[in-house]
């Protein structure tokens, strides 16, 4: 029989069209399954939903979507993440329990409508980077079955990359969201600490684990974070998150990329290459390359595996590694196990080291917007990990372990394809909170390189146009001077959430002028109708909450007040007390901030 | 010879008066040391710094105040913490150092115009509640020779009972800058973790370590502490944190206060007396009396000792305690050593706990804005513990020993007098950052036991007026519904850091609504000049910076606009609009909501 819906991408925008034109959430549940059986993946999957019970679920979300942002949307979960009345093996089935209860996750994507329709492979407790650290088969890499699929989420990582599920979750504590996806040319989103409940997930390092998601596109990664973010009382490590929307990217940033020494390719110049071409990429989008040391960031890495902090996966499976160690799968349990040496000082030891770390490497970060490393030196093959478990492993980490720790979140995307076709992805590391600000510049990232989806042949999305407009809790901020993209106040606005929305120029009726004094800054004066000139600015929106504390750092003679844009509108800016222009020059004439500045670097 | 100075308190005010008559810090530095000298004690100070260099340091800062906040005031510094060019022994003289460099809050002092004196003796590294654990002779209790002087920060709070100098820095991990403070008649301000840089501190727990401060008045702990207080990019436990002017003490607020089953006095009815005496006087100032169960915040006390959290002592002394394990004192090397029977596992099983604990405590701690404890449940002879050495320790405890692990400040004062005139205080604790709301109320309380001041023999000083004014990053919010204090919503202000300022009228152009809805509020409408009547209000300083947060909580039909109140001024409040008021009761005659609420209770 002819599968009707057989050509049919799983993505969140094409299920939505599907299901406006009248086939039904069961309808897709039988194209899921069919698809499942057809790949022929026995490694992918641990445990299947019973297929009588999620059609009944199906049936119960009525025939036609309610609006839900994920309704009728079929999704695979990570076996390390409760879903009710399935197993939960974390790839060990002497450690197998059925859950009770949903995780909160889980049980936050089924209220926006989800389906979920089993549970996939990992790297047993999710410890490793590589996928093979299981006792059940290992899923096959979505791109090319001679390496490995990565992990530790590797079932959820393949499923995504072969269309059998819209998105799957994944759990990320080293780089077990990020790896596989970069593995299997997807898009691996890993949220802030705390911004999704770990609750019902079992933990590996309970202090920096979070709840990470796989799909096709960075604009579907983010609508299902944004539908599990939120508080939860119940777990102590949840945190009060705001899910920004997500605008264009601003027209000029900082990224902080590894200065030469300190980037590694495990000996792979196409890595190098494909890393390269990205680079160049994200210069054309905007983006100005600042050279950081990141010996401090893999010093960090370090307190992950070699230091006290893998003292974490002990104490999470204590009672079971004590009881039954041969359950455990050698690596893994040669890996745990290492956790012994550590007395409790030293746990203490290693909190105070990552703190001073931290503290230090605030400098660097200040100085950019984000971060931008390839996702892993090279991609190697079951082979060659299988010849060296522990060391190629470590190497997969390379760019993803110091992440959790230094409480950073992170968006891997394909990035510019090798001429081999191997995979070679890049991600985006920013401070918490600032998810937004990089699934932005990874979307258009990810269009630019153009690496067709996972194993489907599908070209990369098409990062959508998004409108450059406030949301409800957000109010407009017109900048002129240094608050500008790319200048120096910049971070001002984008610690406090602020995201860009456009250029603009104001109306006629502005004069611009460099205020003398240390710090070179414009000060933008209303003057008649038609007196002055369209002067060029950049529209932020800025979460309202956040308006007084952006205020309370603007010094005398600037004040906040309305202006008028060319389009007709107006918003609130920042505006000279005209004494202060008397002994200004006045740079009209250069019709902005970034050209006037531009041409006295020139002259 | 005659002294001068013999009967000059060495509070701020005083000494601020001294100087102004022409008074030099030498002379104020000479009778320092003579009364040293006299008062025969000597297990208060380690050491001194020598004479002739204080001198020339107090010649430097020439013969007239310049302004500085402690231009000429002596403290001492507990010895475990720097002061360059003197030992720190951690009353431990195996351990001793010479100091090259001031600890951070030290140099602040000094910055201030302050003169370090001498180190003062301790509970040997600082692991200690009574006093007794030294090498070095006892410091006398100052009320009560008898009495163990309380510890671990016994030389600094004996130091300052005697009036030996101004103030002195203590130390804080499980109560040591409260204790000695309860029992000895003196305050001790034990502020937010992070508050005060700990550079330059020997550590006892790193995480939960904080510099404290005794002095006679919660007035002269205060400006102390605010000279301290700020960022250190060196100390990866510092925090941003802003120093709130204090104000007048709100009308109404709500104190958490154990159950009486959780109520602890060690079988001193006496003691059991003097809390309850306290608590009439916080009533007696409009505190509302919330009884909660302290079990679970003795729960978190149970981490300290008996769990993981000891590890960071001995993680603090690992070398020292492992080469020279005979020069600790017995009693602390028996509690340090405890820790070896934790692995690193454990140490992080202590953190999850802790973190699931603060969780949990968050409700109850949401429903006041303070709690108000004993400072320790009875006093206790140095015979008693001697004999008890552990256990009467972990009863000093009690009241203590939970405050820094949940990231609270506190503030010790004396409380009513016992009628035997044994030492008997009280400490408010609050959230982290809200210091300056357990002072304003700490210093009424203190004024109205009106216990004599340490050894005194000085009558408890008066709280000083406080001017009812914003500082320059403030603005005034008038409330007048559910925000008002005592009231339901009033926790929206203060943990914003909002600070009570005036109890006011409006002016008589507003009337009041009862608007109908679920829950019960007011809305404020202004009508014509006379057509009104005075409505009673509360005016609020609230840092600026949190104006928006604080507006985007309001729902309509409130807003915020421009209220006049009777005494001419005018302030931001909140106005209802005048369509919500048609099927809203007038309830103006009232005068207020508080009087409303009041009829519609007894009706």
């Amino acid at each position: 029989m002819a599968r009707p819906l057989a050509d049919l991408t799983l993505d969140l925008a094409s299920l939505r069209t599907t299901y406006a034109s009248g086939v039904s959430p069961e309808a897709v549940l039988d194209e899921v399954f069919a698809r499942i059986e057809e790949c022929g993946d026995p490694g992918i999957f641990i445990s299947l939903a019973e297929q009588d019970a999620l059609r009944s679920a199906a049936r119960a979300l009525g025939g036609k979507s309610d609006g839900r942002p994920l309704w009728g949307v079929p999704f695979a979960v990570k076996d390390n993440i409760d879903v009710a009345g399935l197993e939960t093996t974390c790839s060990c089935p002497g450690f197998a329990y059925r859950a009770a209860e949903d995780a909160v996750a889980v049980a936050r994507l089924k209220a926006a409508g989800g389906i979920a329709v089993g549970k996939t492979n990992l790297d047993q407790f999710a410890t490793g980077l590589v996928g093979l650290r299981t006792p059940y088969p290992v899923p096959r890499n979505a791109v090319d079955p001679a390496l490995v699929p990565g992990g530790s989420s590797s079932g959820s990582a393949v499923a995504v990359a072969r269309g059998l599920v819209a998105f799957a979750l994944g759990t990320d504590t080293a780089g077990s969201g990020r790896v596989p996806a970069g593995l299997n040319n997807i898009v691996g989103l890993k949220p802030t600490l705390g911004a999704i409940p770990t609750k019902g997930v079992v933990p590996a390092c309970k202090t920096i684990d979070c709840v990470s998601v796989f799909a096709l596109s960075v604009d579907d990664a983010y609508a299902v974070f944004s539908a599990m973010a939120g508080f939860e009382q119940a777990d102590p490590f949840s945190r009060a998150f705001r899910t920004a929307p997500l605008g264009p990217p601003p027209p000029r940033f900082r990224v902080g990329v590894p200065t030469p020494s300190t980037r590694s390719f495990g000996g792979d110049p196409a890595a190098e290459a494909a890393y390269e071409a990205t680079l160049a990429d994200v210069q054309a989008l905007g983006g100005e390359l600042v050279e950081l040391d990141f010996e401090p960031f893999f010093a960090v890495a370090g307190l992950l595996y070699s230091g006290p902090f893998v003292a974490e996966r002990y104490e999470a499976l204590r009672r079971f590694i004590e009881t039954s160690p041969d359950e455990i799968h050698p690596v893994t349990r040669l890996i745990i196990e290492g956790a012994r040496r550590f007395d409790a000082g030293q746990a203490f030891g290693g909190l105070y080291e990552l703190a001073a770390m931290k503290r230090a490497l605030s400098i660097p970060l200040g100085l950019v917007d984000c971060l931008l490393v390839p996702t892993y030196p090279r991609p190697r093959t079951a082979a060659e990990v299988l010849e060296h478990p522990v060391g190629l492993n470590s190497e997969f980490g390379t760019y993803t372990n110091f992440v959790n720790l230094m409480d950073l979140c992170a968006l891997a995307v394909p990035g510019r394809p090798r001429p081999d076709g191997l995979p070679a992805g890049v991600t985006l590391i920013a401070q918490a909170g600032a998810d937004a600000r990089i699934a932005v510049i990874g979307e258009r990232l990810h269009e630019m390189g153009g690496t067709p989806l996972g194993a489907l042949g599908l070209p990369a999305p098409a990062a959508p146009e998004r409108a450059p407009r406030p949301a409800p809790d957000e109010i407009e901020i017109v900048v002129v001077g240094a608050h500008l993209s790319g200048m120096a106040l910049n971070g001002e606005l984008t610690r406090l959430g602020a995201r860009f929305l456009r250029i603009a120029d104001t109306a006629d009726c502005y004069r611009l002028y460099a205020l003398p004094g240390k710090v070179a800054r414009p000060g933008l004066v209303r003057v008649g109708d038609g007196a002055g000139a369209a002067i060029a600015t950049e529209v932020w929106a800025l979460p309202s909450d956040k308006f007084g504390p952006f205020v309370a750092g603007v010094p005398a003679p600037l004040g906040v007040g309305t202006l008028r844009l060319a389009d007709g509108s107006t918003a609130l800016g920042f505006l000279a007390e005209a004494v202060a222009t008397a002994d200004a020059e006045d740079i009209t004439r250069f019709g902005g901030w970034r050209a006037y500045q531009r041409a006295r670097a020139a002259a």
